[in-house]
């Protein structure tokens, strides 16, 4: 049974990085399905996402890639496995059903451990796929209360991420830094246009031709975490602004699902506000 | 030999509108090829364009039609024949090249009666189709002064619309009253974003995944005019800065193109800050 | 409390249709809020939508109608209510459930009345709806016995359509004119490329650098109905068969549910092998 | 000044190949800008394209290379050079002019030798850039006497390439065989659809709803050679034939620019009827 790895490296650029990792690999028998390498030209940063068929022996290859990398370097050596995701979602469903329709049918590429919602709206269809959800309102309490809240059930899933399925919480720098790199976040507008609450109104009054998504990581910034996808619809002066919304959705679905796609098999680098992306 | 018109109207809404102006054309026995409308429901607006095939006797229609429609109602009837344009760049030539080869293949659907030039570079070019090429230099005037010398060429041209064609000079609100609603602006970028200067050098520093440009109707504000066309295209993390110009560019000229084309078959009205389009 | 209607016009064109129509529309003081026409000048044929807002006494409409309007004309007058529609499937989820969770969420204009599959892989997930699943194997008997199967159980639903939603089996003339214009296919490839079994292999080994889905009415030819929607979505060299199956499936589902909107919202005329579409 | 190259690498797949071929740069001490590789399965060949900066001893490589990569391998070694290439039309100039724009602002990436034409309708245009214009008319002639004619002015050019921008006429296979894979083709279609002369025609008699173009090179069998760059523009059932063909060259133009971008820039490999494309 075949059981394959990817290697994720990031480090200070220089020559012979892509003969000194494949002959490591070469060296231990291992065959390369497929490599891909970036040179970040300001930066002078190296990426490489390396597939690896059959087993291997980890902590081996670690070893040997640290000892003949530069200094510093960052490597990953993951197995192919389903990573865990919990969803949080508010009130809007479209984002949720996607995802939750892909898991039900096996093409997701992740455990949905949880769904926690700060509404219940999304209650009974979560749970028609037997997928646990949990209510933590915002009402009433602090955004700090609020957030140890989702944190104390967070704690007992130990999600690899975080997916904000229409989440409409803004996410304190505290709770972000916990999963840094690890919040995935659907924004319904063609950052950075529209910045904000209410995007499509503002494209609506705005007269725009076209609305659009973007999928990102979520950092301290609001709406600014470094871009993953993004896909755009073309809009028309007698599309009014339900029809942008429902236009909208669409988008905002298929950007998501595909930028969760690229988390979810180990696709993406980030490098300060972007994304390196070997898809 | 068969000579169309379109006809134009812009009103306040009422019930009735299309039954009079259709039973209008059918009473003096035009034939109506096309009939699109709109009404702007925020501001109780009727929008309507009709192309009659055949001669018409422009007053007589006029006057019927200024009967039967609420007061104060805008009417424009228009003979189908090519309108007069000025084309004004700056130095890269990608926009202006594709609209003089449209036009030197008779498939613009106007005359191009000059190019105004603020630095010589597309001179030779321009040419090269017996085109008027005049040199405006910005150069050690003030705004006001490098502006009159570009009305005192238009004053012998009197075009029906003026195309910035990657023209980089701002232009005072002044010059713009002059020619309301008549210069047609391509910005290179997916406006709102990336207002303002070096659009592509944002876009890079931000990571965005897509490109676009804007053609829009110049108003008083700087990249605010209601929009006309705009397109995207995907770039990745390895599209440097070049690369993405490059991209963009290819956009760009389409989008001006799409968008002159609205323009010069008098399918655009102005809403406010934004545009119907009957295409 | 409102109800709108849509009126439908199809008959031979001649001067004055629209001042008719919109004529008798104000003189029975309804409000247009829009009308759409085209004439297919081949088949000197007119074509018109109108969305009429608030009630009206369908049958004077129409014989209003009847006395302007040209011998032979069609004309339908449909109150805007939700349809009934049948689903078919074999096995593939993709397009069945994209359709469900719009209809729970009330997003598909319809009522989805059953869902009938030659096997039974998606009854589970269709009971999750709580709409009635009903297996019709087409093993071991006739097609002719298939389809009489399958016609028995509408006759209990008399749908106003049927989708067929990635349904593999090819129906019989005779069934096909039992539902004339009113069986919706979606199908796996950009007709006319790729007509008949296994598109996506075909594409596969052509080394098509697109790959799309087209949603059709079904008529008795083959993968040869009007073409409502086509979608594509572009591959490269390094995607498997698998990958362009997947990747198909997206936009065979986006295809699907666009098309059946402009279906339900009765915005689809069909002229010869070709569609006419008020969007 | 620097002067870079491009490596192509062709051969049987087999474990260590890439360590082996990014051993070699590093022994050398290239330093690699870009590799990217593929393997195709089916035919279990490995295909790989490197950017090596600056100046390099191609024999020293060339044998290096050889040395170590299975027995049959084909290598080339090409300094990034603009190639020179022979530019066929008939009457229609779109392709044509596009290019020639691309190559008079120097973004062409070639050198533009000759235009032929087996009418000199185009001939004007093309003498505005200063470049050779050939009418060969088919006329009167045997195909294998305008052959051929052809092959005589070609003899003094010997170009890189031929670009067929428009040319609509058929090659004979012993005309092909001559510039194997060195013949690029832009057919009006999106192939597979619409093989063969008139495809707008057909697409408008079977009421597509988007229409396309493909650049390819070319075979022996019409409209069936490896495919290197498609792409779609949706049409409606109110764009007559003429708007379709006027749509389509905007899309014939802009996918003929792109394909041969990537065929100067060396970055396509044939393998069977596919095209590998290391964008």
């Amino acid at each position: 049974m075949e059981k394959n790895h990817v290697i994720r490296i990031k480090c200070r650029d220089r020559k012979g990085l892509i003969a000194g990792i494949s002959g490591a690999m070469f060296k231990h028998g291992h065959n390369i399905l497929v490599m891909k390498e970036f040179v970040e030209t300001e930066t002078e940063t190296f990426f490489a996402r390396l597939e690896i068929s059959g087993d291997l022996n980890a902590d081996l290859i670690y070893f040997e890639l640290a000892a003949l990398l530069p200094e510093g370097a960052e490597i990953n050596i993951i197995p192919r496995q389903k990573k865990n995701i919990v969803i949080l979602v508010t009130k809007e469903h479209h984002c949720l059903s996607d995802l939750l329709i892909r898991y039900y049918f096996n093409e997701l590429h992740a455990n949905v451990q949880a769904v926690i919602g700060n509404y219940n709206s999304l209650q009974p269809f979560t749970q028609k796929f037997h997928i646990p959800f949990h209510l933590v309102s915002h009402e009433h309490i602090t955004r700090e209360q609020f957030e140890r809240n989702i944190l104390d059930i967070l704690e007992q899933y130990k999600p690899d991420y975080l997916v904000l399925a229409k989440f409409m919480r803004i996410l304190s720098p505290e709770f972000v830094t916990r999963y840094n790199e690890r919040i995935i976040n659907i924004h319904h507008s063609f950052l950075p246009a529209f910045i904000g609450a209410n995007p499509y109104k503002k494209a609506y009054e705005r007269g725009v031709k076209l609305i659009g998504a973007t999928a990102h990581i979520v950092n301290n910034d609001l709406d600014e975490g470094p871009i993953i996808t993004q896909q755009i619809i073309p809009v028309k002066h007698d599309d009014d602004l339900r029809d942008m919304i429902e236009a909208g959705h669409e988008v905002e679905k298929a950007v998501l699902a595909e930028a969760l796609k690229m988390v979810l098999e180990d696709r993406i680098f980030v490098s300060g506000n972007k994304t390196i992306i070997f898809s």
